[in-house]
């Protein structure tokens, strides 16, 4: 419990944590060392998802010990006769060189040789090493489930010292009790950390989307932050000063409003796990929504802080105010030039729609990098720093980043592959429904459409009848800049349905202005991180006799 | 034969194209009105092509004409007792108000009811309205067809005086003739005007591709340029003067070095064509070449000339010295943004591989705009200008646009789409080619890989059996800049072939750093004017027993 504790009770963390998060500890969860614990999951272990069918695959993205189902295991421990350790004993194994040790309850396991396969990456793994796994267990609660136990208990070594066995590392809180209520009506991936989207139908009729139903995409618990207190730390170039900003300070900036539409990577990775399994939450199409967002310029930042547009290799890092159980916060970067550009419109963004943001959307202050996928838009801002590289955080480097078909998690080289900035050209029907039977006659479809790096959506193509004729559909709402536009379109086709057809296979492709096309199938785009999906939408309807 | 004589003979140019143009005027190809030569072409009107099967398709983009098999032709006028005109009535009717009537030989033609549907476009045969289109075929001589001059038929209204039969029109010149000369492992696709591509076991062997060898895309004859005399016209901001700027004088701005891969929009047309019909030269995967080139930034051209890096809706329009019978140059623009962008590296080139630029490619100066399409990189540069629209060029407005599947040449709305500037991603085999027969046992897959806009290539997948499985190719060369690259990635597979296949189904597709991907197939990208090929490309080979 000891990582834990540094988050939620002691005084290790430096004061800027201890005076900015202010965790309301509720006795939700309490671990304890009794193995009944876990054999049988108390209720208020699970994960309290409407779609707890997603879990396998949510709890392959979330981190330790997320052991799904690799072959080469190494023999079977012997059961009988284990030794028993001390918990000191198990600190002194905290690396690979020392082998790698963790704990769950009274038991004790050497994990050394699943490192490398541990689906959220070896450095999240190791993060655990020489210690419980339980409060890494309450952050990524897709772990406590029947097949990654049995995994885990191939490893095992020997039990924990019976004296040891209640000890003070026992804690009883659960670091998501102080996330926020949130809107009824969104379709939840995971509980905690919290993701959901919005129904289909709600967004796609509206060009932005209200703040309560933006989809929200949080790696960890929402942390507390007291506006009055509230600090952006901003760091000068070598030898400067470090920027010290309040929310007042912020707004003493000239304040810039962008319509920005947000995409999560991940959006859509439910078609992709339809061909294979992959590592993620099992998102619909609805990782997607468009805001207003107002706040100072990056650039205008930057160049207080006394950065100049310079150094093409250069990269903007940002950290959140959202822990992990080691104390490490929440982290992504961009390229300077980016957040440099005149015409980039990178915003430190402290209102969504008119409205300061809500806790789930980075309150007070997030990063929003237009036309970049979502997980560089880093919220509950912390700390902004220049770099020669890129972010180490896990999330920047062992994350977000697209593979050959062929890679698997066994020989997957993270290193291999560039972050993920731009996105690809995208469209979703959000009308009708799959599996819907609609009326005789018209049918009017609608839908999304969006490109990545401020790429127009110039034109979105519909077939009604699997691909084999297709119809141009109507943009809604106005074109944006050239080279800058950040938004999505809506779009609408409204068609007759032949009187003879019985069902529909809708179709919908969009186009960008670098005549980018969307691929016609998922399977040849696949990948193991299930990022990028961004096939031909289709949906199937019935027609009402 | 008034309008080509405005270009070859006559004083009707201004003085600076006067200067400029001195073509060598040969006695190749004599029209007259000898109603003979029509029913049976002179060999010397034959198009030179080693590919004249491409004819039908490549008439159909040149212009003025090219009358392919359109529906709703106007019922066939009667043949006998037609009335006579003299040229001055002919000239009388130059428009839609007056009707359009040209002529062909001693032949009489009211073409009103026709310009709609004209495959080149209306504006294109209205260039003809009144007169003859001799001067018009002779630049674009796909037209002399016996299928165009079946259908030109049914639009005969009339003779022309036989007083007038043997006039001062006669002209006995080919446009042409001032062509240099090729490099004969060029494959042609078009002679006149000359349009070619290397092949590709060639073009896939090196990363700079020889000048000799580099795809040529010509829209008129190559007009011939004294460096002497030459001067690059660059007008300055309203109310401010043009800069008149000889080669020395480009020379003396800070030379600025790029290497860039050039792409015409039609490369691999000839896939495209395969699923329909389309209008355009028949492409291989060989219309894409990389150089090197040298010359002045146009940035620091214009700033020379007062212009200022402002107004996101404003348009750099370039002019040839490449002329069309009406004395209208080729033209092209781009946006000011791009052209004022530090990064952009758009150039005034006057050097290609360190050489001066060759005929073919635009001697003495062409604009060479990284990331953009072929088209707009115009050749032998005349004029340079900034506008609030784009270029009023036929080139720009009317042609190299993609459009939805669905829509004909009878419901094309060119205002509808915008003019391509960045390219999709794109990649192709180069070796083993098609239809070739193998070795069993290890094979090699070379190819090349590029991407518009900058945006480096990342990944090619290559399969083997036809996109069942995918293995990632070795990317040759160094990467380049983010957001800076230009040039392409050449790439090569070397993998084991299993012993009992008798076939391989290859294809590669590429993954640019927007992670955007090429479409699995051709069908669903299939546009009229066959632009923007970038499916998959495949390659099917035998394997010798």
């Amino acid at each position: 419990m000891l990582l834990l504790q540094r988050i939620a009770v002691s005084g290790l963390r430096n004061s800027r944590f201890d005076r900015l998060i202010v965790p309301k500890l509720y006795p939700h969860v309490c671990f304890t060392s009794d193995p009944s614990h876990l054999q049988s999951p108390k209720p208020h272990f699970s994960n309290g998802s409407t779609s707890s069918g997603h879990w396998a695959v949510a709890g392959a993205l979330l981190g330790v010990g997320a052991v799904l189902a690799y072959g080469n295991h190494r023999e079977k421990a012997a059961k009988d006769s284990l030794p028993v350790y001390t918990k000191a004993e198990v600190r002194r194994h905290g690396s690979l060189e020392t082998r790698v040790w963790v704990t769950l309850g009274h038991e004790v396991f050497d994990v050394t040789d699943f490192v490398a396969i541990h689906p959220g990456g070896p450095s999240k793994l190791l993060l655990a090493a020489g210690g419980p796994l339980e409060p890494f267990w309450a952050l990524y609660a897709a772990h406590n489930q029947p097949h990654v136990r049995e995994l885990l208990a191939e490893y095992k070594i020997g039990e924990l010292s019976p004296d040891e066995e209640r000890s003070s590392d026992q804690v009883c809180t659960d670091p998501y009790a102080s996330d926020p209520p949130r809107h009824p009506a969104l379709q939840i991936n995971s509980q905690k950390p919290f993701n959901a989207e919005p129904p289909l139908e709600l967004l796609g009729e509206s060009y932005i989307t209200p703040n309560p139903l933006f989809f929200t995409r949080n790696h960890l618990p929402v942390p507390t932050i007291d506006p009055a207190t509230y600090h952006l730390q901003v760091e000068g170039p070598p030898g400067g000063q470090t920027l010290s900003l309040s929310l007042d300070d912020l707004r003493r900036f000239p304040k810039h409003q962008v319509t920005v539409t947000l995409q999560c990577a991940g959006n859509r990775r439910s078609e992709m796990a339809q061909v294979k399994s992959v590592k993620g939450l099992n998102w619909g199409a609805g990782a997607i929504s468009t805001a207003q967002w107002g706040g100072a310029r990056l650039r205008d930042v930057l160049i207080q802080a006394g950065h100049s547009p310079s150094g093409s290799e250069t990269h903007v890092c940002f950290e959140g105010l959202d822990y992990d159980p080691t104390g490490t916060a929440y982290g992504a970067s961009i390229p300077l030039a980016r957040a440099m550009d005149p015409e980039g419109d990178v915003l430190l963004a402290y209102e969504m729609n008119g409205q300061p943001l809500p806790p789930d959307h980075g309150f007070p202050v997030r990063v929003v990098v237009p036309g970049v996928v979502g997980a560089r838009h880093v919220k509950w801002l912390g700390k902004v720093s220049i770099s020669p590289e890129e972010s180490p955080s896990h999330w920047q480097r062992r994350d977000y980043k697209g593979f050959c078909p062929s890679v698997d998690w066994d020989k997957v080289d993270f290193d291999s592959a560039p972050a993920i900035q731009e996105l690809p050209v995208q469209s979703a029907i959000t009308e009708p429904r799959e599996g819907q039977t609609i009326e005789p006659g018209e049918l009017t479809v609608k839908g999304y459409a969006w490109s990545g790096g401020g790429r127009a959506i110039i034109r979105v193509d519909v077939s009604l009848d699997g691909g084999l004729t297709w119809q141009e559909a109507k943009l809604e709402g106005e074109a944006q800049a050239p080279r800058r536009a950040w938004a999505w379109r809506l779009w609408q086709l409204t068609a007759p349905v032949p009187t003879d057809w019985k069902e529909l296979n809708i179709i919908c492709k969009a186009v960008d202005d670098g005549y980018n096309v969307q691929p016609d199938t998922v399977t040849p785009i696949w990948n193991l991180r299930g990022v990028l999906t961004n096939a031909w939408h289709r949906v199937h309807v019935q027609v009402a006799p």
